[in-house]
C-alpha cells in the first residue's frame, strides 16, 4: 500500500513552526509569534452574538443549499455594490468553505488535468499545491523586486509561447509580499486573459486591509474573472471556514454541481451568523483592526534601517512584510536557519520564504503583522537584540 | 471561455426536488418531505450549549491544526475503543470538513488519475462524482437484490481481471438501501483488498443507526482501511460540517500535507463544541433519535403490503427505504415521473433512484425516515390515497 503520486505536495513549513512554538510554550518559554495570517481580534461582536443566539436556541442546522443561503449571497452582492460600485447578481456568488473551498471548486470547474496555469512566485503555496494535486501544471512567473512582485503581460506572453496557458491566478494584495496590482496593470492583465481565453482567478482575500489606495477588484476590469475571497482576514474569522467565489456566468452551473457533490454545503451556522458581518458596527470593527495593522506596519518600517533586512517588498496591503535577509545571510546561510535560531535563542517566530518561493525563498522571511502593533514592537526589539548578539559569527558558535 | 470536462458531473436530482418543495411551500402548499438525509432533531443539547458559550464569550476562532484539535481526535479514539473495542491512536484520526472533506482528502491521498476504483451501484452519487472530477475511473459493481445490494469478492475478481483495481469503496449501512455488510462478508472483502493491494475506503457515516445487530467497522477486520464518518447523521449535525477519517499509517502524512493545503482546517467552533458529543447525555440523545427512526421504519414496513412497492432493500440501518415501484411502473413509466406526480398531486416528496443508480434507478425510489415516525405515517397515508386516485390510468389523464 502506498500513497498516490499526486499527494506528494510539500507541507507548510509554517505548520512545523507552529508546532515548535507550541512545544516551547508548553516548556514555559515566552514566545512572540509573528507567523500566521490570523487576526488576533476574532469576529465582529454582532457575528459572535448571532452565532451564540442560534446555538442557545438549539436551532437545527441542516445542510444549506450547495451555494449557500440567499441572505448571505445577497448581502455579498450589496457589499460589491458598496465597495466597488459593481452590480453582481447574488446568483453568481457561491458561498464556500473558506477561500480554500472556493479554490478547489473553481480550479476543478475551470481546468482539466494537463492544463497549464500561471501564477506569481513568490506566492501563497496552496495555489500550486492544490493545482498539482489535481494534475494541473503550474507555470511559475518569476516575480521579484524588478516587477514589484506581480506578474506582467510580458511574462504571460513568454509563458504562453512555451505552451498554451489556460489560467492565471492573481493575488492583490498578495501573500507573502502584501504588494498590490494597480488598476492600470490589472486592466492590462485582465484584457490579456480575455483576449487569450485564459481563465483569470483573482484572490482578493486581503481586500479591505490596505494602507493607501483601496485594492481594485477584477470585477471592475472584466466580466470573466473568478473572484475568491473570505471572512477570514478582514472580518477576523479564519476558524469559521467561510469564504466565497464570485463566478462568471459560464462557471455557475459547473461549480454548483461540483459543490453539491464535493462539499454538500459550507458551514450553515457560520453562514447565518455572517450576515451580521455587514452591519455598520461590524464594518467599523473591521476597519479599526486595519488601523491596528497599519500601526504595526509603521513600527516595522521605522525599524527597518536598524534591522538590516536589505530589501522589503512593498507592503501595500495584507498584514505581512516580506523581507530579504541581506547581511544576515552571511551569518546564517539561509532563512530557515535564521528563523530557527531566532525562535530558539530569542523566542520570536517568523517564517522562512521557502513556503512561498522554492527558488529564492531561502533568502527571505515573512513576518506577520496580524498580532497587532504592541506584539510586533516587542518582537522587533527582541529581533534587534538577536542581531546584536550574533553580529560576530565566532561569538555564538558552539566550540 | 468554457468549463472543464472534469466538471461535467451530474447535479443531485434531490437538490432540484428540494428547490421545488421550497416553491410549493412558498405558494402555500402543505408538503411532507421524505427526501433528505437530515435528522430533524438537530445537535445534542450539550453540543449546542458549548457552541453558544464559546460564541457568547467571543472566543477567537483561528485556524486549528490541519487534522483538527487533539481533544476531539482523542475523544474519537475513545469512541472507537468503546464502540468497537479497537485501539486507534488519536494521531491516525483526521478531523475533516464533513465526510465530504474526508472523501476528497482520502481519494487524493490514495489514488492517481487513471486509477480504477470500484463501488456498488446503487450507491451515494458523490463517491463517483468526486472520483470522476479527480480523473479516477469508477468501476461499477452491479449490486442488486441478488447480492443484497452489497459487493462480493466474485464481483471484485471479475472487475480486477478486466484491469487492475486500486480501490474499493464500501458503505455499511449503505445509502440509499440501508443494507449492511455482515462481519463475515466484510472480513472476506477486507482480506481480498489486502491481498490485492487495493485501498479499502469504508464509509461508516450511518454507524449507530441500525435496527438489529450493530454495524461492523472495517477497523475490526484489517489495518489498512480508511474509515470515513461524520457527526452529521447519528449526532444530527449536518450543517456543522464536521466529519473524520481514520487513516492507515501510510496515509497520515499525505493526508496531513494535503489537508493543510486544500482545506487548511475543519470548522474550529464545530470542533470545540463536538467534544461534547461524547457525553453520556449526548449519546443518550442520539440513541433516542434512533428509536424514532426505528418507529418510522416499522410504520413503513407495516404499510408495505398496501403500498404495492414490490421489492424493498433490507433497511438494516441508516434512515432510508429503497423500494422498487413494482406495479406503479405501469402507470408512471419511471420513478422520476412518479415522484413528480406524487409531489404535485399529493404533496409528498420522495426521490427517484436515478441519483443513486443510472442503470435501474428509474424503477426505484428512496424514502427518508429521518423526519421521524409521525411525519412518515402522515406521508404514507397520502401516498396510499395518491395510489388509489391513480389506480385507473384513464381517470386522471388530462383530456
Amino acid at each position: 500500500m502506498h500513497p498516490s503520486r499526486r499527494s506528494e505536495v510539500p507541507g507548510f513549513e509554517v505548520m512545523r513552526i507552529l508546532g515548535r512554538i507550541e512545544e516551547l510554550r508548553e516548556a514555559g518559554r515566552d514566545i512572540i509569534s509573528l507567523t500566521a495570517g490570523e487576526p488576533g481580534s476574532g469576529a465582529p461582536a454582532a457575528v459572535n452574538d448571532a452565532a451564540a443566539g442560534l446555538h442557545a436556541s438549539h436551532t437545527v442546522l441542516n445542510y444549506s443549499p450547495a451555494l449557500g443561503i440567499m441572505a448571505l449571497r445577497r448581502a455579498l452582492a450589496e457589499h460589491y455594490q458598496r465597495w466597488y460600485g459593481v452590480q453582481i447578481p447574488a446568483e453568481r456568488i457561491a458561498i464556500t468553505t473558506g477561500s480554500s473551498g472556493a479554490f478547489m471548486l473553481s480550479f476543478l470547474a475551470a481546468f482539466d488535468a494537463g492544463d497549464r496555469v500561471a501564477l506569481a512566485r513568490p506566492g501563497y503555496p496552496a495555489y500550486r499545491n492544490i493545482l498539482s494535486s489535481l494534475d494541473i501544471e503550474v507555470v511559475d512567473l518569476d516575480c521579484g523586486p524588478e516587477v514589484r512582485f506581480q506578474p506582467t503581460v510580458e511574462q504571460l506572453e513568454t509563458a504562453h509561447a512555451q505552451g498554451r496557458i489556460s489560467g492565471l491566478i492573481l493575488a492583490s494584495p498578495a501573500n507573502p509580499t502584501g504588494t498590490m496590482i494597480s488598476r492600470d496593470q490589472l486592466q492590462k492583465l485582465s484584457r490579456w486573459c480575455a483576449e487569450h481565453d485564459v481563465q483569470l482567478i483573482s484572490d482578493e482575500i486581503y481586500h479591505g486591509i490596505t494602507y493607501g489606495e483601496p485594492a481594485v477588484s477584477a470585477l471592475e476590469t472584466g466580466d470573466d474573472a473568478v473572484v475568491v475571497s473570505s471572512f477570514s482576514k478582514y472580518w477576523g474569522m479564519p476558524g469559521w471556514r467561510l469564504g466565497w467565489a464570485v463566478l462568471p456566468e459560464h462557471l455557475v452551473d459547473p461549480v454548483s454541481r461540483l459543490a453539491g457533490n464535493i462539499a454538500l454545503c459550507p458551514p450553515h451556522g457560520s453562514q447565518l451568523a455572517a450576515v451580521e458581518a455587514f452591519s455598520p458596527e461590524s464594518l467599523d470593527f473591521a476597519a479599526s483592526q486595519v488601523a491596528g495593522y497599519a500601526a504595526a506596519r509603521q513600527a516595522l518600517l521605522d525599524a527597518l534601517p536598524d534591522l538590516g533586512w536589505e530589501q522589503v517588498a512593498p507592503a501595500d496591503g495584507a498584514f505581512y512584510v516580506y523581507a530579504h535577509l541581506g547581511r544576515h545571510m552571511h551569518r546564517w546561510g539561509d532563512s530557515s536557519t535564521y528563523c530557527q535560531a531566532l525562535l530558539e535563542q530569542a523566542g520570536v517566530a517568523v517564517v522562512p520564504g521557502t513556503d512561498f518561493d522554492r527558488v529564492t525563498g531561502h533568502e527571505w522571511i515573512r513576518l506577520s503583522l496580524a498580532p497587532g502593533a504592541a506584539t510586533v514592537r516587542a518582537g522587533l526589539e527582541r529581533i534587534m537584540q538577536f542581531h546584536a548578539a550574533n553580529q560576530n559569527p565566532r561569538k555564538n558558535e558552539v566550540p
